[in-house]
């Protein structure tokens, strides 16, 4: 496993102090260059390659009524990811990242985790492969998104499972919830709580709520944690799905930014127990990747910052 | 003088709703849509040219030893613009934005404010026509900046002068400034509000205290008002540069935008008494235009998303 270079960091480090600005008041934009040097072992990390990898998958919870569209609009955005037309598209274009688009089985939903196992081990094991197999090992950063309609009620049980609390401290509006579907939410996350209360480790966790998706993006988690691919979480779906790896080991994300913080309430509350900072806060609550895809513009100004700029004795000043 | 489109806002507003997302799930990037669309006066507004203007200009109070800065960094960083060596012109790279340095005067700086006027009549004239000259009637979109050694202190002064508060409200650290430093920041801000407490409009504060970047800056923001054209300001400097003109004109900012929430201690209270919401917070505190550069490439990615997403209706779906 590819560990963080304290070297290259502290190399990026003292070269931010040389740069033709008082120091520090680069703010975040030096931290993610010093971040970036750290995972990619080299003082002026670099961007050429960005992977975008979004995971897409439908999940039985849906029978109790946790979400305003039909399932079937999973496999329509997917197709309108296909076709350019949605959100991630745009701003993996402004960003400058190739977007995969993965669906997971879409037409075999996971089991409702309110009456049991959301997977069964083999569909579990296929899944995170799947995740795994979807790095590129030529990326230098990747950002994640995910797509399923009801996948919010799913990431709220991953999220009290993983880090404790009750639904609803983890249960929001999602796409757009009204009262009596938000109940349905609270009601199944609950629920499933109670019925998988002896879910101790990541795999048990994954293979009690699902889904499919939240399975791939802890494979393309683990995957680029091995490979020391710095990358970015998009907001409370893809958070909760990737904090279940933190259950066993404690370091399993510490080459990984929050994109965003997501209008989602639960998400401030899950940054806050995975015990990182989110990049930008812009009120989006969409998922696809959307916030991580944002985040990556910054990430790329910031290493403009860091391997563009003259160094004080460069410009002959001071 | 152009207003805000309302019809056209309302069309970007009614296309925000037919997106193929859940319906305000781009939170901030579907209200910078509208705002552009509104002050562009068109559905599907577009940024071909963004214009950077950084001011620069030196202060007679550095006498009283409030920067830990000569003021030859002045110069100096503006030859450093002029080479492509600073943050900003990274960020102006990346955000796709023609950069325009425009130095005033820096061998002749501003008069000590704590010992009277900062500028005489025909020297802010001159200022403010300077900044107005500077804008490109084309542009699309205005970003702007500025660099001044001392220039924190000025602004701390103009926002008390203009928003109430003593000098301990907005004086901060600024480049760095240590106790003894920020000391002397705090004297002079209080003696130039004791000197010049009669100052009732904008170009009487602006003649008291200076300086000529910010006069500038308030020349810039005046015609890009007329011109309809929106404008974000950058971080502490700016923004209180800019607000001297609610002194004559409670709409005189309804063009701008806040770049970014400075880490500058006095932004925070100064965007709050000027009803404004930045678009980042990164705890930079560069000033240069930096942070409006950052909120740039958020601008235009709101704009990729908005012209470029399928409506539910072209991808089928619902």
């Amino acid at each position: 496993m590819k560990i963080f270079d304290e070297s290259a960091a502290a190399a990026a480090r003292s070269r931010q102090a040389e740069l033709t600005k008082p120091p520090g008041s680069l703010g975040r934009l030096e931290e993610l260059a010093i971040f970036m040097a750290g995972w990619q072992g080299r003082e002026r990390p670099k961007i050429d390659r960005a992977q975008a990898l979004v995971f897409a998958g439908n999940h039985g919870v849906t029978a109790q009524g946790v979400n305003p569209f039909p399932v079937e609009v999973t496999a329509q955005m997917v197709a309108n990811f296909r076709n350019g037309g949605a959100a991630i598209n745009q701003l993996c274009r402004a960003a400058g990242a190739d977007l995969s688009v993965i669906p997971l089985e879409l037409d075999r939903p996971t089991a409702d985790f309110t009456q049991g196992m959301a997977m069964e081990v083999a569909d579990l094991v296929t899944a995170i492969q799947t995740g795994k197999d979807a790095v590129d090992p030529e990326a230098d950063v990747i950002i994640l998104g995910e797509m399923g309609i009801g996948n919010s009620t799913v990431a709220a049980a991953l999220a009290a499972a993983t880090f404790g609390g009750t639904a609803e401290d983890w249960v929001g509006p999602g796409t757009g919830a009204d009262d009596r579907i938000f109940a349905n939410k609270i009601r199944a996350v609950n629920a499933g709580l109670k019925r998988h209360k002896g879910a101790a480790t990541a795999a048990s966790i994954l293979g009690s709520f699902g889904g499919r998706e939240q399975a791939a993006i802890c494979g393309a988690v683990i995957r680029s944690r091995e490979l020391g691919i710095p990358l970015i979480l998009d907001g409370f779906i893809c958070s909760a799905a990737a904090g279940v790896l933190l259950v066993n080991d404690a370091n399993a994300l510490d080459h990984c930014l929050i994109g965003h913080e997501s209008a989602e309430p639960g998400h401030r509350r899950l940054i806050a127990v995975m015990k990182k900072s989110p990049v930008v806060t812009l009120d989006m609550r969409l998922g696809e990747g959307s916030g991580a895809a944002v985040a990556l513009l910054i990430l790329r100004a910031a290493l403009e910052c860091h391997n563009g700029m003259a160094t004080f004795a460069e410009a002959g000043i001071g």
